[in-house]
């Protein structure tokens, strides 16, 4: 399993001061939402300069033009980019083909979608490489988290990928082992927490 | 009918030479998900600085936290931000809630969305100001426009104010007429024009 970082509540200089930290022991740094919208595609491009050993995503959750978003997030130099489930498949499929000439990755962030299987065997069929199940924060705020989506998700899915999403910490994490996915994505667990490498290293260790 | 123009697939300096030409013409200037891509919350702070008398809707399209974004646009000094109709209702009301804290307004971008009717209600309920029916750019290569979202939307509503986007042009602007929405959105149809300020006459006239 690979652990993907989501930088979301932090100016660009705090995210530079985290992986600074920590870069050693995630595999994909992500450039949150709300990170894009603070600092725009020049947040992307300034973390890829510092860690071009790293994967980077650019969580820009296209839902319009995907052509023109992913070549945005694509020429500041991510690696991966999002599309949202909720997108027509017409946007996934564009965004899709454009990703992938330029040999990138697509994730298709299901945040918000009621009925997770049905909806990720079409997302699939597309030819898209991940489908990350994913609690919304303001959700996530009510108790609920994104395991039972994920097992609906390994069951759907045949070739692409399973990530997970959501305010997931290191307890989340020994609950999610049993399913496997193939990305799971830690944000605040790690980012808010006054050790972030001891915090970091746990979560590293325990899906290793 | 007010006039918003959406500065999409433009640089910063590009959206201010478009304004230049034709900011009294408009009633709502729009920062769209693109150009906040490219640039951060900086083109929403520049722009409203020189068009102070202006609304400046900020497309940031919330489908996670709702009142993090929101703040983000917001202390940016954006006058309404966007919500997808796609989010969750709680993701919904705590946009709006943040939202109406700073005494501003919470647009409902509905695209994607399938039927129309039923989840305006839904959203109508949940306090918002406005309502946008929005065929998708992706889409709109289909042949497909909003006028029927646009007339399913104005029978569903009570009392939160229409508004319609996708691809609108000159001559879709007179079928739009008869359906009065609060709010027509209109693009390219003024952006992409060698002469933009006669393009912007011409549609402020049609729905003066």
């Amino acid at each position: 399993m690979k652990l993907q970082l989501a930088l979301d509540l932090v100016t660009l200089a705090e995210a530079r001061a985290i992986l600074d930290e920590v870069h050693d022991l995630i595999d994909i740094i992500e450039i949150g939402t709300p990170l894009i919208i603070r600092e725009g595609v020049r947040a992307i491009t300034e973390i890829k300069q510092h860690h071009p050993s790293r994967d980077v995503l650019a969580d820009i959750k296209i839902m319009d033009a995907g052509e023109h978003e992913a070549k945005l997030a694509l020429d500041a130099g991510a690696d991966i980019v999002t599309v949202l489930g909720a997108a027509t498949d017409t946007t996934i499929q564009k965004a899709t083909a454009t990703t992938h000439a330029y040999q990138k990755k697509v994730m298709i962030d299901m945040i918000a979608i009621q009925d997770v299987a049905p909806r990720a065997r079409q997302i699939e069929a597309l030819g898209v490489d991940y489908i990350c199940v994913h609690t919304a924060s303001d959700v996530q705020a009510q108790g609920h988290n994104p395991l039972e989506d994920l097992k609906s998700l390994q069951h759907a899915l045949n070739k692409a990928r399973a990530a997970v999403a959501g305010g997931i910490n290191l307890d989340m994490v020994q609950t999610i082992l049993p399913y496997q996915p193939d990305i799971v994505i830690v944000g605040g667990a790690i980012t808010t927490q006054q050790q972030k490498r001891p915090a970091a290293l746990a979560i590293r260790e325990a899906i290793a």
